[in-house]
């Protein structure tokens, strides 16, 4: 213990990005957690990629259990939030899904690190983290709701209610995507798809046709609009 | 070792599918994997789960690497022939898409363990899985080739070749529906699409609308007609 240096507050200066010293934790967990998996990673090494010891990680984070769970969690609060604010703030229902496809796979494609890629961890089915399980639940049924209200307004006489299940996925389709792009670079067909082309295949799976530039531009307004209620996401 | 009863041939009776030990093994492998995780699962375990001795099971495999790999690879190698028949034998685009699609949307809901749930694997992406990585990307890209090909004949203005990437995100959305479902059954609204419903979505992401019931009749009568060269994936 005292040949380590205590006293020194940091074995490095400061690398990552983060206001606090719990944000840099954060963020050398999600990229280790992404990159050499859970499992692989220990509360060890993320002390050392932040360039503290793990006696001052535990300061904020009691277990790697906790770590996880706080990344998880901000992947789905912001758009969980952006959902909420357009259900209450969006009367158009075809605008409200668009933007809330839109600002959600632009978070997804946009975040640092892929944390998406860690929802099919066998973990995330424990209880630990059945708050995170339950949040996306909410945003998913919300995505359900909004997709069910489209599809009465748009009408469309071939396509049914079980279409509304559709948009969630093809949003979370980003994270796929982007695995596979940062695996095989070289010749891979793969890249996460731009939000905006997302957003115009959720409409199109919900029956509508047509060039979607009008709603595009009304739900970006919308957005803009609700930036206070709708917290950006972590980068 | 000579305490374990050695010269029994296994520990208790055969209780998995398949014709064979490996078959077995492969069961088992798949149910632990999907279920307590990769890392979570021992060669002890995957024995136990077969009843057979580590020893036996060495004879098939010699690493839990080379089951995971014989698990992937069978999740690619049958909907990879039936894409590479259809491309060989149908000359409709729309129909060759949609086909495709049934097949292999209807092979990763039915399967008997979500193995598609393991592709996020960080394990996955060493160059022990280059081959299933490799033929995973050849699929990939025949359904991206199928759907720029549906793109041209359908002959939307409003969708432009960057929405040939989707038709194969919407199949693998499965995966992520079937694991949703495993862990949420109470009040998830989740539960993996029907093949038809996404062999419909992706023709409606391209730009066909209308009803797709013809096109789905044409679509299952040829993939009736190329059972000889499209292999039943494994259940």
């Amino acid at each position: 213990m005292t040949t380590t240096g205590a006293g020194r507050p940091r074995l490095k200066t400061r690398t990552r990005p983060g206001a606090t010293a719990r944000d840099e934790i954060l963020d050398a967990a999600a990229e280790l957690f992404t990159t050499r998996g859970f499992t692989g990673t220990s509360t060890r090494m993320i002390a050392d990629a932040v360039g503290i010891r793990q006696a001052s990680m535990y300061h904020h984070f009691a277990t790697k259990d906790d770590i996880l769970a706080a990344l998880l969690l901000d992947t789905v609060t912001a758009p969980l939030a952006c959902a909420e604010a357009l259900e209450r703030d969006c009367r158009d229902p075809v605008v409200r899904l668009y933007a809330l496809t839109l600002f959600d796979a632009a978070q997804l494609a946009e975040s640092r690190w892929n944390l998406g890629a860690l929802y099919l961890l066998p973990e995330v089915t424990t209880d630990r983290f059945a708050e995170f399980r339950s949040l996306r639940i909410e945003l998913m049924a919300l995505y359900t709701e909004f997709a069910l209200e489209a599809i009465a307004v748009i009408g469309d006489p071939d396509v049914g209610p079980e279409a509304a299940s559709l948009p969630f996925r093809l949003v979370e389709a980003t994270i796929n995507a982007r695995s596979d792009a940062a695996v095989d670079r070289s010749d891979a067909p793969a890249q996460a798809p731009a939000p905006d082309l997302v957003a115009d295949s959720v409409l199109r799976v919900l029956g509508r046709s047509g060039p979607a530039t009008e709603v595009r531009a009304v739900a970006r307004a919308e957005l803009d609009r609700l930036t206070g209620s709708c917290p950006q996401p972590r980068r």
